[in-house]
């Protein structure tokens, strides 16, 4: 069995999406990071940079030796169960790469950039606000003309690249509709969100909440 | 043959580091980025996202159906190299899986991190630049007791964890000593830096430049 630490943030809702796509049965352990519980012993030890998503396999079988395996950062784990899967990210050639390279650009630059945005257009930072919004900008620009020329972020194929920047583009389209309304509006990403967002299984992910809340 | 797209910062760094390590014949484009050089476009055609290092190798076979691969991202060249050549990188079990999140965490949060606070060093803007002390902070500590646990960043073996890892963490060394002193001086990051820093390849990658420069 899957277990997965995870929690409402767009990083928590890229693995929920991709099981949610792969049909396996997983659980899920809510993190309430607005109560400092990422801060726990307990989920230290399969977390130590204390954020979730984190994830532990215990039928990993061979991939952890015979134990269960622990993991840490979103896309390790998208490209984890995607690889344990076979779906979603091609086992060798161009198209594993070109899913990879842009796997990564979510990772190292959407991500903390919009993340950023997020923190400073709450706070009394003009300067810094001005930042990453131009980076923001720019970087939805990039996605907007790689989705000009592909369906979708690596290529035809649907992959763990456009599952790891949906559920960040969406939060964006929510929470930052103001600073980015020209970059958010562009033709091709207005399409690409339409596309993977008539997913169930991205639909599933993206209204996943914690028992109760 | 190899062709690397690169420049002298930790990103540009880390795939010469690693081409060094396998040995395998390599060129290098030099794109002075303070000269607007990435926005060229034969660079935007292999680097959509404006940033180095990218890479083409051109005897890709099979990984690229036939023809040139051509990728950016320097997690994702990272991970193709070492895949490409097995070494540094364990084609399956929990090795990889390891050193695969390891990767992330610094492609994800250190880089981004040092990053903007190298950026924020330079500016007027004491709230962002306590913002991101804080954060490269937490960040060096938590490197610094995986280091208590083992002698690699993702384990006993020497990865593209690490390769990924030691040229931000020198670029800190140097350019942020004054805010990061506490936490750059930790003694198993100083014990890994040693350790890392004593390989030739790493010294003729750290060492690098354009010609003539």
């Amino acid at each position: 069995m899957i277990t997965l630490h995870t929690w409402t943030t767009p990083n928590g809702r890229k693995p929920l999406i991709l099981l949610e796509e792969l049909g396996v049965p997983y659980e899920t352990v809510p993190v309430d990071i607005g109560n400092g519980k990422q801060f726990e012993p307990e989920f230290l030890k399969i977390a130590p940079n204390n954020k979730i998503p984190a994830m532990v396999d215990d039928n990993a079988d061979d991939e952890a030796d015979g134990g269960p395996l622990s993991l840490f950062e979103s896309g390790a784990i998208l490209t984890y169960l995607a690889d344990r899967h076979g779906k979603f990210l091609a086992p060798s050639g161009a198209a594993r790469w070109q899913a990879t390279q842009w796997l990564h650009w979510q990772i190292g630059g959407l991500g903390p950039m919009l993340g950023q945005l997020g923190f400073f257009s709450k706070q009394d930072d003009a300067f810094a606000l001005e930042r990453f919004i131009k980076e923001a900008d720019r970087l939805l620009a990039v996605l907007d003309t790689q989705l000009a020329a592909s369906q979708y972020v690596a290529g035809d194929e649907y992959t763990i690249a456009d599952i790891a920047c949906y559920p960040w583009i969406m939060a964006a389209s929510e929470r930052l509709q103001e600073p980015l309304a020209g970059a958010l509006g562009k033709p091709n990403l207005q399409r690409w969100l339409g596309l993977v967002g008539a997913r169930p299984a991205v639909q599933a992910g993206m209204k996943w909440k914690p028992r109760g809340a």
